[in-house]
């Protein structure tokens, strides 16, 4: 990575900064949705005046932002971070308090009814992360709480400032967090017991403690060089063959839920029809004469 | 978290040291029970002079207890510790070896029925401490050997002092780990090379490698002030809603058994009859008023 | 373990490396195989001259190797390593590319049909390391690029030299990883970050870094010393009982694939006849005399 | 079942023939959607001039149809029937053809990409039926061919005429059924040899063999026979509890894909909001009173 | 089948209905226990004057009763049947309404919380017949309702009388079944479609569809024939090596819950103990010897 | 099908019959492979003089026959039958009883050992019909007894003769059936109780009741007549497209043991590739052209 690249990153994030002032991308109200560089899409949570608390309106605009992503052949691999002083708030609680302090039918089992499909429907939301092809890396800083926690172990590699810190905050407001955190975040980081300790209590996790347990994989000095180190992840991302990158994101997630021989034999009836990409062909050329993959043209995807 | 209550712990811990001189609480003979605070119960293994080894009487006597601890509404949160001068020797082999070197039965199938209803019972005594849907604290000193690691490993937080180290002792004895260990401990810490080699070589892992591998959550300097560190953790726990973290227990050990979508579904299930109780209002009061959870009164549970 | 232990098994590991010198043993064209110690095969990659790259010999050698010490009643362990500068290159692109890059069939379809058989045949190679009951430990010296980390991901323990570092080099080549790494990798360490960033962006993970995420469990100066510590290692557990041992790896491997009842329940039946073993008694009397259980031997198995 | 209702069964049937006629509902092109009576809702494949074959209007159209209904609290129960002469040829070849026959991609690879993204879309067109809570009762008439008999397996009630035929057609077009039948058919019919032997051999079965081996329940020896006895049984069905009806299809459609231990947990944790539906006590009280369940006043859901 | 055997059959059974005028064997209020021959175990619902509705006492008393049975070593195979005029009128409605149609709790959420736990232990008075290793016939006479169905496809083997009759009743009284029904029935009977038809609608299923759908295996002419007819298939069972007889059992439910490669792995893991019986010498020389298993003394078990 | 097919086929099937005199095929001991038609293999059980007993020979042979056929190009379909009076009278306990009724092992669990491995590779006899990708059509005449059942459940397609009859016949040497009957018999005929029934009692099940159960999908009057209907059959499989016909296989056994969403998700993945076949665009073709599947010349596969 030569040093013309890095200016180039910096030169690129400081535009990014600058951009971002200029508020959400429409039809979106809540998200901010730029190309900081080739193939890679940037989703900034973006109501920066209200800690991007997740609102009514953001529920909606994730799923329908990633399931433009997710078939856009123009985008390879997508940064999520947040505009402002934090990363977020978690729910709006002023906002979305109606649908669950107060939520409605004619008796308790109808109430239970219509509940159930709006906590599906606010499950959707983090699960279009997972189920969108392209790899999501995550940039956080100053706080993650509550919502934001289930939104970050959706992701697929997440990345923090030094003064970062993660809640668990659901059973602070009497409730066990329904999102996604109790079922991701197991298999997201090492130790149980500190999963546990974290979703039981919700106390605070601070960076150093969020990178020794392995919930972020890096941890950067401050934002700016955070969403450097971000895009230049999703720069060598980006300039991988999609049809390997894309297939690997949905094995690994495969590989999760089911057992290794299952996941073996998915592997192999994946790869029957991906192996005969002119990827490989290319890759290995440019492996043979030495050059980095980055110079290799691959078709969309 | 204010010195009062830093003094307050203090003197509790103390006052269940000494209480702890009395010894088992009947009908218990290797156990006892006490009430450090409000909502907290004290599980202490009480055979001291044997090293808290775990003799044919302790094998029921768990399962009698949690089973009492599951339903007793005046309980939110497990704390479990060893009396003397270590948590466990684990198993106790001179007063169980009948039944297991001297197994009984017609003809070798008829013995193997017999011994595989033992074993079944036996693996019963740690699963109550999952199935109990009170948060389980674990606090460790001295030596956990065998069957202490499996006892553990059905915990749900596990602390421990410098002092203490854990041993899948098994092997040395001639068998495979059949009450727990090599089913939850794979689950528990994140490293499988070092599961492996603790199971297979049965070497003794220290506090420091057991943080470091995310064993347990915390070390402590001594054994006292891990118990006062666990009945602040515990009285954290207890704090809370008991809907919401009782909730979370169950759906954190259903994610661990089911994949991420059966996981969401069964939480969106859970929750929509969960969502509504008064705690989430209470707890929401108290978040907009700026109390800490501690000063919400919640029901019974 | 006193320093006559040690100086035996530095001359036995001198032994070795001269021993090595002599190239593969016949009928085998890439491993060499020998058997440094009582009960213990040693398993090393072959073709010095070519980094040890996994050419169409080695996918069938290994098959076979690890076919006979699956039935070898006189190995109780196994260690791996390599030959030469480096573990392995990984996958010989010279001689498999024919069979990936130029795969045939009369129609696209009938290519998938026989790429697919292909490749269930190429994860037989490292799924045959899993299904031996024997336990098998890893030696990484230098680099272990691609097909070597599919090779020990299905290995029990890993070690690695302060040199050693990882590659998950496919997507590098324009494909996902289809021989191992992305169905074990996630459950072999702790974080999920770091797991999803190796496999997406091929990038390097040195000996440090491998330590802390929990890849390996043990890190040693050079690769004499880590022979020896991997000798050592394999005398443990070749000194324990071949019945508990091998219970164990299988129970192991069983409770990463199914649920923790499932696999109390596997246990209980497996062990409702491994109880009945000389063994227990035999070790249980060694721990009563204060012997180790090297004194005690063993029938075979 | 007074004779009154079947008169008036009749004429509802006969109005509905007659209202059939008017063509597909907009924005449907292919689907004709009525009421024939409360809380009914009866779709009707409409393009009989081309035998009702599925075309790509239609894939969209179940999708869009079938969400609706899903939640629609005027509708506790589907009827789906095929208008013309027979229920469905299947897919429009002519329609459909350049989707699957000319598939387009860069490479064979991004072809796979592309057409696996279209099967999962087509697969979703029958998957709605099963996401939809209320039941769905299906009446086949004359013919039901490849797609048919993939649409017919993902219904819950399943009735025909005497001259119905079924034919699961896909391997004489040279492809492996893959948006329903070889899934769903097993657990539909007892008998695996002969579900073998209709997907291996596009044999045609009828209605007597049908209703032998279980496909179908009921066989009646007309289209308006089985039009008023599907009316009828919807009937039935629309009278109980919604609450009640709509838990008994999630949780029949669950135990499908989960162990009984599995199925009965969910069951628990649904119920212990469901039971607390008013609708209990109203039939309760209907029971005591010998009242029939359809004089009962339920709630919308 | 000599005719003495009949006729010692038939005089046992008239005993046996005699012998059931005496009412209900203490401890137990609602069932009576008997031992028409040897290795059998008759239980009979025993509330005639209520027809056998299942009230609380029941509940727990079958708990009671199948945990004895289960570790009976005189017992090899269970009857069950009704006394009276029917088989089972289902839940008592009057004794059991204050649980379900009143449940209490603090809040919604508490309720549901009392109400899981209450559905979880009248599952457990079902799932205690699948646990018992004794294969258990049940032998169905007049009607057999709601709870009925429940408990009936929990039994091995079902028979029935000409005029025997099965209702799925459950929403007729505005729940959905969760004691079993929705769970077992699907793999009981061959046909989804009927399944659904029945669970539904609540509509009554007559002895013959019974028989043809596969619910019942056998239909007698009337309860006396049918209770001989139990008791000569009880005594086929019963004659046989229970260590077979109970294996066979247990691995038939273990395959219904798992995949046939889980299934297969898990019967040569049971059976590499339970083929090492004197059972299968005994065996094969009656065999060689042309005897009857009936002829072989077989141990306790 | 014209009569002229019929003919052809009678004679086809004669000279099978008197070829069939010739006895086994070598280096086969115990099979006798003929090639009856185009694309068509006949496997036949051959050890008539020892009514096709399973002797030890016969357990190797079939694993290497059908590893043979699975990559036969020249192969589309198997058709399985029995020499002789009968089609097998199940394992032969004289050439076998060594290995089961005289087990070696140091002790008891080494023995257990040993049996484990042994069951576990006369499991995999059977399961190679499975793993085979080619369709097998089994025709049963006379006894299939024991073993026979185990082998004819792993067969795709089952026929049988009017005096045809099958017996679970493990129960009565004294062990649970463990090489497949109790893990796909379930799976295969629509009724539990009948299956139980079977499989506890050993009772006989004749060929009326074969073809109600869903055992058997066809009966024949005599042998002759099924070999031509079993020919027959196979024909109309062979003529179809074989990437067709294959993946139906693979993804029928796949539904069985998977949920419906994992199992959809497979045939996706699947398909992506297989839909690019020639097949699919000649087959249409000759649907077009009103022609019969069988005039279509495919590539081998």
């Amino acid at each position: 990575v030569c040093s013309q690249w890095c200016v180039c990153v910096c030169v690129c994030v400081r535009a990014c900064v600058r951009a971002r002032a200029r508020g959400p991308t429409p039809p979106f109200s809540t998200l901010s949705i730029s190309h900081p560089a080739s193939m890679i899409t940037h989703v900034e949570l973006y109501r920066p005046e209200k800690r991007n608390a997740m609102n009514r309106a953001f529920w909606s605009e994730m799923v329908e932002c990633f399931s433009q992503i997710a078939v856009d052949a123009e985008c390879r691999v997508v940064v999520v971070s947040g505009a402002g002083k934090i990363f977020t708030a978690g729910i709006d609680l002023m906002d979305m308090s109606s649908d669950f302090i107060q939520p409605v039918g004619d008796d308790s089992a109808r109430t239970s009814w219509n509940l159930r499909r709006l906590i599906a429907k606010y499950q959707e939301t983090f699960s279009v992360i997972e189920k969108c092809p392209k790899p999501v890396v995550v940039a956080v800083h100053g706080a993650c709480i509550g919502g934001g926690v289930d939104l970050i172990t959706a992701c697929d590699i997440r990345l923090c400032t030094q003064d970062a810190w993660f809640q668990v905050k659901e059973v602070d407001i009497g409730l066990a967090a329904d999102v996604g955190t109790l079922q991701r975040l197991p298999s997201v980081i090492g130790s149980r017991s500190l999963v546990n300790e974290l979703a039981l209590t919700a106390r605070k996790m601070y960076s150093d403690e969020a990178k020794t347990c392995g919930l972020v994989s890096r941890v950067f000095p401050d934002k700016e060089a955070m969403l450097a180190g971000a895009l230049e992840l999703a720069g060598e991302i980006a300039a991988r063959s999609p049809v390997a990158v894309q297939g690997t994101k949905i094995n690994l997630i495969y590989s999760r839920d089911h057992s290794v021989a299952d996941s073996l034999d998915y592997m192999a009836t994946w790869n029957m029809s991906m192996l005969q990409t002119q990827d490989v062909l290319k890759s290995a050329q440019a492996a043979i004469e030495k050059k980095s993959p980055k110079e290799v043209p691959f078709s969309k995807l």
